[in-house]
């Protein structure tokens, strides 16, 4: 039985085995990557990172074309591929650095599954660079336990979809309750991620909005934080405040802090990873 | 910062942070464990397991007079300290006898803070023996979510109390709702886990009973598996089968399966436990 070394860690709670695959010699199956996440019968985590070089995986061929030395191989706690990961490329930087793989000087770029990434280091850790964003026409309703009605809510496109529903109060999105999915109408093909945001009051102090939210990832459940959604929440509340709307955003999750920044039509994430505990497991 | 070397392992499910301190030099705070037992922020376990000689501890005064050389320092995962764990032990036993720290061979005595435990090797891997028990006179009524009216438990204390109710199918137990704490009336002073049972049809086969249950955790809410709670259901069931009732029996938890004998008096559990990884955690 093979021992395969991994590294431990986390970006504001969204946790991931991280997996050291230069060359691509680790073959991981969808069982084994299930097994390893397993929270009670493996290590646990909300995914897996292999880290890659770009010409040692198929999907990496671009990013290895453009310069990107190393691929982000993300793939959910189910072993299933996942385009992107807002906290998963953050850990996915701070591993190389550490490491001393690869340097954050002057921007890291990254290959994905929906193309490179750029992390530099930021006041809050690291910033990746989510790219470019749509704020969907129309409204979508949601539905969801403790809410007496249906809400109008927004879709958002930031790479994977979201629909974003507005509350009135903290003690209106602390009553919500997420061990039940919200039902959307009309409903995405794909289904969409949910994130329901409570303004500050007020919105923005010294030109930076801040917001809180609770997210409800498709096919997971409410999680402490989504990347994605976090943008996607403050490009929402962003689009309704209007044209004085400011481009920096504070966003405040169940499992910390992270920023949000517009700039140039594209968007981008920032905040902290840890890297908690290194370990060797016996690969089944 | 220091580092701390640590196993991880589990019971059926039941999962702990094991740490060898032999000489009892390691003080960790309640802070300390709560973090390391976080399953996003830290390790993640239901408990820890810390392997300290009973000459090292307080509280291993009586368990290193009787000889028995180890003691098992369970923890919960908020850093509180509990008496016993029936999967715990097992996963300990396997921890001394895999490491060289001590033999299974001809029964290993571990000191607990209820008392010393006798652990040997079995079929199913692991038994301990947890020592007399006592089925409570009276009947407590369970309310709980997706059960249409209150049903009448009977309370169990294995070392620490439990009431078990029986369902009538397979259906009834799956519809359970035990994101929602079960009501117990009277309600115990220090409270109780609640075992909901389904027994087998034929409920006997080739001399030997068998169950399926879900338990209810005080303070935890579902686990996948409660050692002493498996015991009490066991027990509970053979109690309501009268004099014709084995005293074996085969118990099916969400976590796997384990079994209980009855002995002169005496509840023994067994079970599989495994050690999944070994890891290196920086201490806070």
């Amino acid at each position: 039985m093979a021992t395969l070394p991994f590294t431990k860690g986390h970006g504001t709670g969204n946790d991931f085995v991280v997996v050291a695959d230069p060359d691509g010699e680790l073959d991981l199956s969808d069982a084994q990557i299930s097994a390893l996440c397993d929270r009670h019968f493996g290590i646990g985590a909300d995914g897996l990172l292999r880290v890659v070089r770009s010409r040692a995986i198929d999907a990496g061929a671009d990013a290895a074309a453009s310069g990107a030395e190393w691929f982000m191989d993300y793939r959910n706690a189910d072993g299933s591929k996942a385009e992107m990961c807002g906290n998963g490329t953050r850990v996915f930087a701070r591993y190389l650095s550490d490491t001393g793989l690869a340097s954050l000087d002057g921007g890291l770029r990254i290959g994905t599954r929906a193309g490179i990434k750029t992390l530099t280091r930021s006041d809050r850790g690291y910033e990746v660079d989510l790219g470019e964003f749509a704020i969907e026409p129309g409204e979508t309703l949601v539905r969801a336990k403790g809410l007496p009605v249906a809400r109008p809510g927004v879709g958002v496109d930031v790479g994977n979809p979201h629909v974003v529903v507005a509350l009135s109060s903290d003690a209106e999105l602390e009553g919500l309750d997420l061990t039940y999915q919200p039902l959307l109408d009309p409903s995405p093909s794909h289904g969409a991620n949910v994130e329901f945001v409570v303004p500050a009051d007020p919105l923005v102090r010294d030109g930076v909005g801040a917001i809180r939210l609770r997210v409800f990832e498709r096919g997971v459940g409410e999680t402490l934080s989504c990347g994605t959604g976090v943008a996607a929440a403050a490009l929402a509340v962003r689009h309704w405040a209007g044209s004085a709307a400011p481009d920096s955003w504070v966003v405040d999750t169940p499992g910390g802090t992270l920023g949000v920044r517009v700039e140039n039509g594209r968007v981008l994430l920032s905040g902290p990873a840890s890297l908690v505990f290194t370990g060797e497991v016996a690969l089944a």
